[in-house]
């Protein structure tokens, strides 16, 4: 199973190339050759490979008014791998088809019954993914399924606590979908933030906090690019302590975030739309309450902003609707808490992917390992990701120890 | 200047080896060989290598009662190769040459005069320097200087902000210390942070928030194993709002943490250490104060607990002596705040390195070109680092467009 030094540098730059063009969509072999610093030929190589297995297309582009011959287009084909990408919210259920390059292709609602537990929740879903499967071009692979989850979910120690209660595992969902391909369970501000870095409102930054409120508060944090709670863990930001004269909080402390903030903000969504319609239309009772909410908001972002020093903060769930109404007043706020230099080059902004944000997010977890190694015969542990590599004239084989310690970062 | 892959690998393996010795202390090639996953006869040319260019010694050990020849030691050598690690704290500075391997081979203090500015400071530093040079052995070599800056510092936009007042910038800081070496400035929490996580009480764990307290409250936040804040951004914790109803903070603010937590903590460390010591002693006033404190300490821990989810809090500054003092009122806050199922695996702690921490931190920043590769003829950019892998049969040169966009971690 050894593998030479050059054979894992060409895997590995297939994957460079695929995710390039799953990230960025559709890429000429010039703009390639520049972004990946990869020679003309080498990417044209690259580029027939992948399209070879099924991966991308190569297209002329539309005749532009230049002489001389056009740079190939290359696009992630959508249609022979796709992912399954699930997501539980509070009260409702929802399964997408999103293919190779993040495009939803079929996306399927239910309604998730208050009290309903995870057994009835997996049954439910997979109802939605039996609807979905039919949409499947023939050839067509579901190469993997990702499961944003709301609540509290935690990969690191195998242990995942959720709403509804039960065994949100990769085995159980795996099984109750009757898919015999890899599962990954996340959570859903986590996954949500990861899409809008990859490719939504935070492309790019370096450092980002995404709001997620539904019945409460929680935030997937960014830091220095990558996803800083993506295992699943943290990011319970709505029970930050703001007020310790506050009220009591379902958690057992007082004055928590999610409980200050009030019902406006984190009750279920149609509430959060009949407030702010109702303050829109100059109802009093309905502008202080928006007012008031945006205050709290702003208090909350402040204190994570002084913490977390983050390039963006990007509202989503209910507080998207929150923020759009309420923005000065969340303003006012940073205003009044966040440090000056803090605040200089923060940027406030809603989910570009909107609702779909945690969906493209669980997506991009099923994705993960074909970005890796595209083609994926056999799956293997690529040894550049490894450090230290093997010396290559005594390269161990690759199932030995290659499972060299962390590299520290002193 | 193209290099093969193979001298690629050679290269990122002797970084390896040196980086492991050099975090971990003397190590038998056997166990080099169990750690790095390499063969033994690769462990015996990298070290022989490294032992030539005066990096590491290779001893044998004492003879133990085991037959058989035993396995060479494999040493960092702290005689050939130090580093400059200052540190600019609130009442003084601090300078210390610091060998390959970590050890703290000299080390200099000066008062730092209230209301100074930069450019004493920076005198200050140079004469501390030059009393730490006669101490180097013939032949050995400054390789830079790391310097740890209480405050606010920032590195991702060039801009810095520190107390004292001034430009700490690489060059100003080289130029006022006449040394001719690469010059790295960081955030003295981050790099506080960043050496308990090397070496002291966080080694080994993910999740990490080093808490500094000094004029302020300061954080270094680890994620993922990696320093999150290590550019020197963010971590201004200290102005995390705790109370809406608290007390006027200095940064325009109200009921900042470190104001509520008040003077007792947050004041200069002799006032804190008799404070402590009235306490011991029984003094109900002081035996308050610390209770309070203890608490509003407790508090602010508990709100960082449920966003960041640490698996480690260490309390470093002032911290340090008020956690010893208190931990029995910090707990009790961690028990009434912070989520459960954050609490069940948090381990609270004080630096291994003690007052050490943040220069042990710079000298890391100084070692680290080294340690990425250990030859440094010429100085050249790893592309192992440098995804994607040009393609060998028609590598470009490195100094070519290798500078790809940054791997996104969907």
């Amino acid at each position: 199973m050894a593998i030479s030094p050059q054979e894992a540098i060409h895997r590995r730059n297939l994957g460079a190339l695929l995710r390039y063009v799953h990230l960025r969509g559709a890429a000429s072999r010039a703009e390639l050759t520049a972004g990946l610093g990869l020679n003309r030929s080498t990417i044209g190589a690259l580029a027939a490979r992948l399209a070879e297995a099924g991966l991308v297309r190569e297209e002329t582009p539309p005749s532009g008014g230049r002489a001389g011959r056009p740079s190939l287009m290359v696009r992630p084909d959508p249609t022979n791998f796709h992912a399954y990408a699930l997501s539980v919210e509070v009260d409702r259920l929802r399964a997408a088809r999103i293919g190779l390059g993040g495009e939803i292709l079929d996306i399927r609602t239910a309604e998730l019954a208050p009290g309903a537990d995870c057994a009835a929740a997996l049954d439910r879903l997979a109802a939605l993914v039996d609807l979905l499967r039919p949409g499947t071009p023939a050839g067509g692979t579901a190469i993997g399924v990702g499961v944003a989850l709301a609540g509290e979910t935690r990969g690191a120690d195998g242990t995942i606590r959720f709403r509804p209660a039960g065994a949100w595992t990769s085995e159980t969902v795996s099984a109750a979908l009757g898919l015999d391909r890899p599962c990954r369970v996340g959570n859903l501000a986590d996954l949500a933030a990861r899409a809008e870095h990859a490719r939504g409102s935070a492309r790019g930054l370096d450092d980002v906090v995404y709001l997620h409120g539904d019945a409460g508060i929680s935030a997937g944090i960014i830091t220095s690019g990558l996803a800083g709670t993506g295992r699943g863990i943290g990011g319970q930001v709505g029970h930050m302590v703001v007020n310790p004269a506050g009220r009591a909080c379902r958690c057992g402390s007082r004055g928590c975030w999610e409980t200050e903030i009030g019902e406006p903000a984190v009750g279920d969504r149609a509430g959060v739309l009949a407030l702010v319609a109702a303050a829109r239309a100059g109802e009093p009772a309905a502008r202080d309450a928006v007012r008031r909410t945006g205050e709290w908001l702003g208090h909350g972002v402040a204190n994570l902003v002084n913490i977390l020093n983050p390039e963006a903060v990007v509202f989503g769930g209910t507080l998207r609707e929150i923020y759009r109404a309420a923005a000065g007043h969340v303003r006012g706020r940073l205003l009044d808490m966040a440090l000056p230099a803090f605040r200089e080059r923060l940027r406030l902004s809603v989910p570009v992917l909107g609702d779909d944000a945690a969906l493209v997010g669980a997506a991009e977890l099923a994705f993960e390992q074909l970005l890796n190694d595209p083609l994926n015969t056999p799956p293997l542990n690529d040894p550049l990701n490894a450090p230290p590599l093997a010396d290559p004239q005594n390269a161990p084989p690759l199932t030995g120890p290659l499972n060299a310690p962390r590299a520290t970062t002193p």
